[in-house]
C-alpha cells in the first residue's frame, strides 16, 4: 500500500536564528507516523515572502499533505495568512464565526478586542476555518488537486490541541488511511543492545504487518509496536498477545505502557498499597525528590526528604552513626544502608530510600572514581543496596542514579 | 554589507519520524548568527538517495554555505558519504590520516578495529578531512564555485566540537566576515514587556551597528547585544560602555553575563563570602536543591535540605511550631518565615531559604488558588518573605518558585 506523504513547513525567523528550539515538528512527526502518514521532509524558512511562497510550491510538488506552523500572529512580520491568500489566489475576509470566537476569548479574560485582534479573524476565503480552542489565531484547511494544506499557530499547546481534535481525525477521513494500532512498552534497567539480544528471537518472529522500534532514553528504553490492518480489535488482540510473549523474555524490565513514567508507576502502586515514602538523597541533590513530586497528587504517599549534602548533616540531622561514616566513608554500602533505614524511621514512613556517590567532576578517589554511586531501599522486611558505576558527566549521573532508585522501589516493594 | 547565507541540511529518518528531537540545528544557528552568517533555511530529509541529492542541489542554489549533519555512521543506511562522492563526482578512498585517527580512537578504548570501522576512514577524494576528536566519523569540507559544503556527524558532542574547533574559524577565514562582538546580559525578576518599557529610551539610542535581541526564558530574560565593526577592542569598549548605561536603568535585575546561570552566580558569591546555605522546600519538592547542586563544587557552600512535604514532617522533622501551622496554615507568611529560620538554625547554616505553596493541580482553596507560593530568606540579620502568584501549571510553578528563591538569595545576601 502506498503511503500518504506529508511535509512540515515551519515559518519564523526566531527558529532560523536559533532563538527557540522547534519542538513542534518532532511532536507532529510522531502523531502523523502513528496514523500511518509518512513525513518525507521538514523545512524551516524565515519571515520572508519569496522564501515562503517558494517553499509552498516545492512542498506541493512532493507531498500529499502540507502542514504549516507559525507566522499566524497579529503583527506585521506574521506573513503566513496573506501569503496563503496569495498562493490560493483569494482574498482575506473577516470570518464571522472566527470573529465571534476571538471576541469570546478576549471577553472570558476580561479584555477588550482591539483592531489588531479583530484582524485575527480575517481568513483567506479559499480555506475552511479550524477552531483554535487554546488561542486566538484560527487554523486554516485548504484543498487543491487532492492535496491538503493546513496552517496552524506555532504556539505548541495551541497547535497540539488543534492537531489532536481536528486535523488528525480529518486527515484520516480525507485519505482513508489503514487502521493502525500502537503499543508503547516501557522498560528500565537494561541497555538497548542487551535488550535487543534478549528479544531477538521474538523480534524475528514478528509478522510483516507489525513493526518494532527502539526508543532509548537516559536510563530507560521504550519499545514501540506498530501494527497495520483492517480491524482495530484484531490488531489490539494480536499486539497484546505479542506483548504477553515478550514478557516471558524481559518481564522484570517492563515497568509500564504508553505515557507511564517510572515515577507515575511507583506513585500509583504506593497509593494503592497505602504505603508512604521518605528519601535521604546526597549525590542526587534533590533530583530524586523532584521526580517523585513532579507527579500531581504525590503528597498522598510522599512524606518528605532529607538532603544531607555535608558530612555533618548526615550525622547531626539525618542521624547516620559517626562510626559508620568514619569507618566506611559516605560512599559505601554500610552508610547507604543506614541512610535508608534511618530516614524511614525518622520520618515514620513505610519505605526509605537513599543515594550517596560521586556525581563529579570533583570528589573522586582512586577506589571511588566519578560515577560511583550507592543506592538503597529499606522497608520493615528488608534493606536492599546496590552499587552503580555510571558516567563522567554530573548531570547524567544525577539523572541515572535517581531513575535507578525509582526502579529499585518498583522491584523491592512488598508483594511485588 | 551583504550577509553570507547559510543553509542547514539534516539527514536521518530518525528525525523525520520524530524519534529524536533535532537540537543540533538550533545550536548551529546560534553559532552561525554569532559570527555574522545568516541562516536562511533548515531542511530535514530521510535516508533516501534521491531526496538527499535534490536537497543538496536546491541548497547550492540558495546559500553560500551548506552545513550537513547526520548519515555518517558505519551502517548501510548512512548514505551521506557515498552521495557526497556522487554529488562531487569523485570516488571514496581510505584517507590514511583518518585511518590512523580511527585506529587510535579504538585502541585508546581497548577495542579492535573491524572492517566496518575501517570504512569510516574512507572519504570522497574531493574533500578535505576535518578531524573529529570526539568520535570516529571525520568531517568533510568541499569547495565548489565559491560555495562551501561541510558534512559533520549528527552526534551532538561530536558536531559541536568540530564546529567550534575547526568549522567556524575556517568559515570566518574563507568568507572574510566582519568583526563581531557579542555580550549576553542576563536579567531576572522582570517580564519581557516591563523590561522593554524600562529600557526603551536606551534601546532607541543604540547605534545602527549594534543590535539588541530579547531572549525570554522561564523566570529570566536574556538581552543579547551584537555589534559589527572592524576592531574587536573598539566594539568591546563600546558594548561595555552601553552595558554600564543599561545598569542605570535595570541594574538590580542584572544577575550575570554570558553563560552565568543564577545558581552559578549565587554559588560563586556564597563561596567568596564563605557563607553556607540550607534549604527547606515544600512545594518545589526538591527542584530548588537540584538547581543548587547542579553546580559542580556546590558542596563547598550547600549543607543540605529538608523537604517537609507532609504536615507532620513540617512539625516533627523541620520543627515548625504546631501553633503556627494551625493558626496560619502551611502556605502563609508566618509559616514560611519560620521554615527559613528553623532550617538555618537546625543545619547551623549562615542562610536558610524556604518555599511553601500550591503547585497544583490539586490543593487549592478559595483564598489560595493554584500558583500561590510563599518564599523566604533568613540570615542572622534579617528574614525576608515574598508572596508569588504564579501559573496554573505544576511544572512551571515549581521552576519559577525555585528561580525566585535563588534571586531572593542574590538580593538579600549580606553586603549585596
Amino acid at each position: 500500500m502506498e503511503k500518504i506523504l506529508a511535509e512540515l513547513l515551519t515559518i519564523g525567523d526566531e527558529i532560523l536564528y536559533g532563538q527557540i528550539v522547534d519542538t513542534n515538528s518532532q511532536w507532529m512527526s510522531v502523531e502523523l507516523d502513528k496514523v500511518g502518514f509518512k513525513v518525507i521532509r521538514k523545512t524551516t524558512v524565515g519571515d520572508v515572502e519569496s522564501e515562503i511562497l517558494t517553499a509552498l510550491a516545492e512542498a506541493e510538488k512532493r507531498a500529499d499533505i502540507i502542514l504549516i506552523t507559525g507566522g499566524l500572529g497579529p503583527t506585521s512580520d506574521d506573513l503566513t495568512k496573506p501569503l496563503l491568500a496569495k498562493y490560493f489566489n483569494c482574498e482575506l475576509k473577516i470570518n464571522e464565526e472566527a470573529l465571534q470566537e476571538v471576541t469570546e476569548f478576549f471577553k472570558s479574560r476580561g479584555r477588550e478586542l482591539t483592531e489588531v485582534n479583530r484582524q485575527q479573524a480575517a481568513l483567506p476565503t479559499a480555506c475552511e476555518k479550524i477552531a483554535n480552542p487554546n488561542g486566538t489565531a484560527p487554523g486554516m484547511w485548504f484543498e487543491k488537486n487532492d492535496k491538503v494544506f493546513m496552517a496552524m499557530p506555532g504556539v505548541p499547546h495551541e497547535m497540539k490541541k488543534m492537531m489532536t481534535d481536528s486535523v488528525i481525525p480529518r486527515l484520516k477521513k480525507t485519505f482513508d488511511t489503514p487502521v493502525i494500532y500502537h503499543k508503547m512498552i516501557r522498560t528500565i534497567g537494561l541497555g538497548e543492545s542487551f535488550l535487543a539480544e534478549k528479544i531477538s528471537g521474538w523480534e524475528k518472529a514478528l509478522p510483516d504487518h507489525i513493526k518494532l522500534a527502539y526508543l532509548p532514553g537516559l536510563g530507560e528504553v521504550k519499545l514501540r509496536l506498530t501494527s497495520f490492518g483492517d480491524s482495530n480489535e484484531k490488531l489490539e488482540q494480536e499486539v497484546n498477545d505479542l506483548t504477553e510473549k515478550l514478557k516471558s523474555h524481559i518481564g522484570p524490565f517492563i515497568f509500564g505502557y504508553g505515557e507511564d513514567s517510572i515515577e507515575m508507576v511507583i506513585g500509583k502502586t504506593l497509593r494503592e498499597k497505602k504505603l508512604t515514602l521518605s528519601v535521604a538523597e546526597s549525590c542526587t541533590g534533590g533530583y530524586l525528590s523532584h521526580l517523585i513530586t513532579s507527579v500531581p497528587g504525590s503528597s498522598d504517599y510522599f512524606l518528605g526528604s532529607m538532603i544531607p549534602y555535608s558530612y555533618e548533616i548526615k550525622m547531626q540531622q539525618l542521624g547516620v552513626k559517626p562510626e559508620t561514616l568514619e569507618k566506611y566513608g559516605a560512599v559505601s554500602e554500610h552508610t547507604i544502608s543506614e541512610m535508608a533505614s534511618v530516614v524511614r524511621a525518622r520520618f515514620n514512613a513505610d519505605i526509605g530510600v537513599a543515594t550517596s556517590g560521586i556525581a563529579g567532576p570533583g570528589g573522586a578517589t582512586p577506589d571511588k572514581p566519578v560515577g560511583t554511586v550507592w543506592i538503597a531501599y529499606s522497608d520493615k522486611y528488608q534493606t536492599v543496596t546496590k552499587k552503580l558505576q555510571l558516567s563522567k558527566d554530573r548531570m547524567i549521573n544525577i539523572r541515572m542514579a535517581s531513575v535507578a532508585v525509582l526502579n529499585l522501589i518498583r522491584l523491592s516493594l512488598p508483594g511485588s
